[in-house]
């Protein structure tokens, strides 16, 4: 079964679009490293705050993920723009359209 | 730019699975209603909770999905295994791997 990550991060006031432009710029990369799937949104009703919903091979390829170069090269971009504040929902995906289970 | 709908729900306890097979079990006509993603995740650290993943043509084509006849069953079969607590995060999709922005 495909590993699912669903998380939020709060963005300093005036910051959220640097932030989402920093998180989408290298998506397609991600295919190789086991990406199945990386969707991010921002809140229809919080100005501040950025949803990335994902679905990965495994858990390991995930976690694998965040220690490439580029992806900590990212992480270490957007940190300074974020409040801190993070939702983590760790998910095992059991099925639905558009992804495979 | 496509609409995003992260959704939780809980479960009574003992009833998850029954409850995600009548979420999958017509995944794939969503299709034809707009719907682009609908993702079905069980958490790894809950085990009586529900996330729901889902990108839509527009907002209105997910609210009309609501109302359909096949949609609106399945609700009506599901809710009575649910506690009543719910979790609704409503996105605008910006980009990503897998969905069109």
């Amino acid at each position: 079964m495909p590993y699912g990550h669903l998380g939020s991060m709060r963005t300093r006031p005036g910051r959220r679009d640097e932030v989402v432009a920093i998180l989408t710029e290298g998506a397609a990369a991600l295919r190789e490293a086991g990406c199945h799937l990386y969707v991010v949104g921002v809140s229809e009703t919080d100005d501040d705050l950025v949803w990335v919903s994902e679905v990965w091979e495994s858990q390991a390829h995930h976690e694998g993920s965040l220690e490439l170069p580029a992806v900590r090269e990212q992480i270490s971009r957007a940190m300074p723009m974020l409040t801190g504040e993070f939702e983590t929902h760790p998910l095992r995906v059991v099925g639905g359209l558009g992804v495979e289970s």
